[in-house]
């Protein structure tokens, strides 16, 4: 863990060196993915087959490859019936505030008479990935169904490979809740394959998204074009800007629940008390020693961890758009007025009582939110990363009289002939 | 040229083949790439005046490597008026339609008291590579920089390369007219290179879009990441739908209109009249033998060209939406019942007097689309490319006590003990 103190001699290099950490360790997978990506293409469902024999040691037919209505059922009257209620809330939830994201078509006539529009439609099919074994999480098949369904996709496809034949039933039941349309018990470069190029059971897909490993992140990078993919996202990361009346046991929990995801999440705390910081220390301490994920934890924390003393809170403002923060949790008596002045953040969490986790499962907003500091140029997951738009251009003879000379003026100086010609053509019938 | 009609036999997998037509030769620059940039974020303003004076033969100091208001003003008084009047009517046009597309933010408080919002903000710094020699096209400046502008990008960076020291003195005016902020006479992967990572001389951008050949794509995409990226455009392509009422000569230009861009574009005709087909055909001859870029359209339309006959224009949707084309005439009687059954295009075209070319320049939308059968998950660019997201979230301990216990209990089933512990700590503060 680095400490930092902003009006110190060497805090702009500190200050970069952190912004600059590698967290990340590149696992050069690509020419075992391009060749399993190959082999789904040339031999469909008998390259799955296979792969799913030799990677996750599962003997499936083109006939179980799919997960059956009943198998779903079964998995949802396994789970515990508060867990369900849980996953009901947290969907109806995240349903409500992804609605709100649908968004308005425009047309208009301008004064020439040229008509104008703009049409946004969903993507007709999507591929959802979905991690096996331990990084199975049902919150995660919520956030990414869920504003897919809610653009209006009208076939969801979930992928979740099956590691020794076992499935999370919390999963299933999540897909459930979410709308999936089909599952399939694949995963790795394999089942990225088939979502992007089909197979005899699998329908192709237009687009793919969610979480996977190193391999599964190399197979979206090369089908990439075939279908639209979303973000690679990296190691998660949480800033806390905390003034010196927050209890340190609260904040450290906060630091805790994004060190607890991997050796390589990043938390940072930036706070305006020296004194409070040493206190949010001392209590990340205190709670290691009860966690189950402790060691994983600590090792983030004592690796990547930061706290940031600042003379005044509003001073962290330009650190934190600096910092453009996966997750910004605002622990101070004016989060909305501090939140306000903040360009780059991938969501905010406003007040002492709005814990980052409470908007992982149930707050309502998504949790796939960008990392590694592209929050300064992109967005969480949303209702529009499953919509696209067409624009809509119409014009009568009058319209075009009216704009078709200067079209013609350019083309010819930009020299594309034919450009030209196809007004021109129309603007004098006459003349051909 | 390819016909194909789809009552045939065989029509499905000629159909799928001519979908499947790879256009484009890669060109495996990659390797070169990564050295430039490597040496670009090593040297600075050196290694850019060093790749300038080899590839562009202009020689440059730090001092050089600005292109002065002066020189911009002297451009632009260079330049006939004819010109700057169609580039300003064509840059107020593209204004009018895109300020439209500017998103609206929410916010909304539930029936448990939990404050939600979602909060749109520009990109702050944004560079526009614009390819110098031949492929200088001030319209694309204007497709480029003005929904930046829309956006509310703050600093708008122009980099252009100025091989043996010439520049189109329009791309400076169009420069002007959209409001880019600076402009570096550089090009090639050194210039992305510098947009991304900064040198001496120019600073770092947030998001980099425009055209480029293949050592700019391959840097694009090397770069991505460390900021963000458009996409990478592939050939141009024009699908035209057209009765057999039109005039062949019309519709020919439009097809060559495409064609006379790259040997690698592509021009399809749908029709439902066989005969108009074979006029058009013989209209496309005609016009080659006067059009300035004859030999490239005559390429493009040997090689990749394609007329199609369906029994009846409504049959033509689902043609259209596996095209999904970047641009897409509809030269029939009902174009917008026609256009209101399409999923998939970049751009749609309504009518007998809306040529694509009236699009490129003066029409209002876009001009930047997307190629290759990408109109199935993407769109043409627009404001929100210059744009990001940023969520809200904010309980009080009440509304966390309504929904913070299905967190606790969802954490606790991922596995997650800090989760769980962040939320849990809030709810029975007397228990720490």
């Amino acid at each position: 863990m680095m400490e930092l103190n902003s009006t110190d001699d060497g805090f702009e290099a500190a200050f970069a060196a952190l912004l600059d950490m590698k967290r990340e360790t590149d696992e050069d997978v690509d020419s075992q993915v391009a060749a399993i990506i190959a082999d789904v293409r040339k031999r469909g469902d008998q390259a799955l087959i296979g792969y799913t024999a030799r990677f996750d040691r599962v003997e499936l037919t083109a006939a179980t490859l799919r997960i059956s209505t009943a198998e779903v059922d079964e998995a949802v009257s396994a789970c515990d019936t508060e867990l369900i209620t849980a996953l009901k809330l947290a969907a109806k939830r995240i349903h409500a505030f992804h609605a709100k994201q649908l968004p308005k078509d425009y047309a208009f006539t301008d004064k020439v008479g040229v008509r104008l529009g703009l049409r946004w439609t969903a993507v007709q099919a999507a591929g959802l990935y979905v991690p096996g074994g331990t990084a199975a999480y049902p919150s995660s098949v919520l956030m990414n169904a869920i504003p897919a369904k809610a653009a209006g996709v009208e076939r969801l496809v979930m992928v979740v490979p099956t590691p020794g034949g076992r499935l999370n039933p919390l999963v299933l039941a999540a897909a459930r809740i979410a709308g999936i349309d089909e599952i399939y018990r694949v995963g790795g470069a394999q089942a990225v394959a088939a979502l992007a190029y089909g197979t005899e059971t699998i329908r192709p897909v237009d687009k793919i998204v969610g979480p996977g490993n190193a391999y599964v992140a190399a197979a979206k990078r090369r089908v990439f074009g075939q279908v639209g993919i979303d973000m690679i996202a990296g190691p998660s990361e949480i800033l806390v800007v905390a003034d010196g009346t927050n209890d340190p046991g609260w904040i450290a929990a906060d630091l805790l629940s994004q060190a607890e995801h991997d050796t390589a999440a990043q938390s940072i705390l930036i706070t305006d008390d020296r004194a409070f910081g040493r206190r949010v220390v001392e209590a990340v301490e205190s709670h290691l020693k009860t966690l189950p994920r402790a060691a994983m934890a600590k090792e983030s924390w004592d690796r990547h961890g930061a706290i940031i003393v600042v003379p005044s809170i509003a001073e962290s403002v330009p650190l934190i758009d600096r910092i453009a923060p996966e997750h910004l949790e605002l622990a101070v008596d004016d989060p909305d007025g501090l939140a306000a002045k903040v360009r780059n953040a991938g969501a905010i969490f406003l007040g002492r009582y709005t814990p980052e986790a409470i908007g992982d499962y149930v707050g309502g907003p998504n949790h796939v939110l960008p990392t590694a500091r592209s929050a300064r140029f992109s967005s969480g997951l949303g209702v529009l990363d499953f919509m696209k738009r067409t624009t809509l251009l119409g014009c009568d003879s009058d319209s075009l009289a009216a704009i078709g000379p200067a079209a013609v003026t350019l083309a010819e100086a930009e020299g594309l002939g034919a450009h030209g010609l196809s007004v021109s053509i129309r603007l004098n019938p006459g003349d051909r």
